[in-house]
């Protein structure tokens, strides 16, 4: 994998431009679990995910997590370098959900090629909007769908992101990821075993009616 | 008022990319509750606000509405443009909520210069973070304040914009803007009114104790 493979206009880049970005990455690994960037304490840089998976959520003054958008492998986690643009009025904070290998953009490298080439500058332009439109999806999920086909569309992703209908998954895990309690996460997945959708045992689901749990979607 | 008060950054476009711009222009004239942009329907394109008021939001299948935010003087509405980047994957309704006078540039002009001009597409870019930054304030009020505290804000937020007590604001209205149905904001509204924070009386709120209402806040 090279930087390229992030970058579709790298052509476009004069090679001063890729010099600096390509002389800037630095390689980093992380555990499961472990906060890449934390709100506006800090401005990690661009971070470009080589293996792995990322998950970026807000947290309430409470405690409560929401997860706004998931990155996985040969995505760009845009708001870990928050800090190149002044506009950017919201924290989000930045956790591996599994090992991960990134390189790594200093913001301050990214946001002075990104100021001279306007085809970086459009390209962080579709990136953002890309996970503004992640953002809008959950708004309408959040406002007009109830929990139960919020539910169910989580345990079929992840049953696809994981390639398995046996979701090692805590139900505090769920509850972080949809904004919700862990009590109400339980009722709801007990209601679904009822139904014949799902079996629960010890930190674990298993799905056994795909379609009708796709039916809850309506 | 002339196109660079729009653009801080104007005199770091080229004469030609001025000229462009400049001769594109068209002035527009809308009445209240006029709709300027629907969805996908149409690339009205970038609608810079002279005087007016206008107000973005999303449409459930079921006609449910929420404000997710508001335009006033030089104000720019990228997202009635939206077609202009591609990742935009949201369809948002701009509707003029008071008279309006704009000047709008045509959706294909906008994208030409951003796509040649460094400092356009940046500037774009802050734009549509300050629009993402609005959503994210959002989300977080939907999922961690209760309609008590929302309803508080926006009453509080409509008599600065208005600069008056006195809201010529009827419940229906209100529900549009908070994502919420006419009978919870009729009952939450009783309920400020037995608490001596409002009067109401048909098609007007009173506000009688600010202080109170900001209070809720908490």
């Amino acid at each position: 994998m090279t930087i390229q493979d992030f970058f579709p206009i790298w052509n476009q880049l004069n090679a001063d431009q890729q010099r600096r970005l390509q002389n800037s990455l630095s390689a980093r690994k992380v555990k499961k679990g472990e906060i890449l960037h934390n709100g506006d304490a800090d401005c990690a840089g661009l971070l470009l995910v080589r293996s792995g998976q990322l998950r970026a959520f807000i947290l309430s003054e409470e405690g409560r997590e929401i997860t706004i958008y998931r990155l996985f492998d040969r995505d760009i986690c845009l708001f870990s370098a928050s800090c190149i643009m002044r506009s950017v009025q919201f924290e989000v904070t930045v956790e591996a959900e599994k090992e991960t290998e990134l390189w790594v953009i200093p913001a301050d490298v990214y946001h002075a090629v990104m100021e001279e080439s306007a085809p970086l500058a459009n390209y962080t332009n579709e990136l953002m909007a890309s996970r503004f439109s992640d953002v809008m999806w959950l708004i309408e999920q959040i406002l007009w769908k109830s929990l139960d086909k919020r539910l169910s569309a989580f345990l079929l992703e992840e049953a696809a992101i994981e390639g398995t209908d046996e979701l090692k998954l805590t139900h505090e895990t769920i509850a972080k990821h949809l904004g919700s309690h862990r009590e109400v996460i339980t009722r709801m997945l007990r209601y679904f075993q009822e139904e014949g959708m799902v079996r629960l045992s010890r930190g674990s689901i298993k799905i056994l009616d795909e379609s009708k749990l796709r039916q809850l979607q309506g």
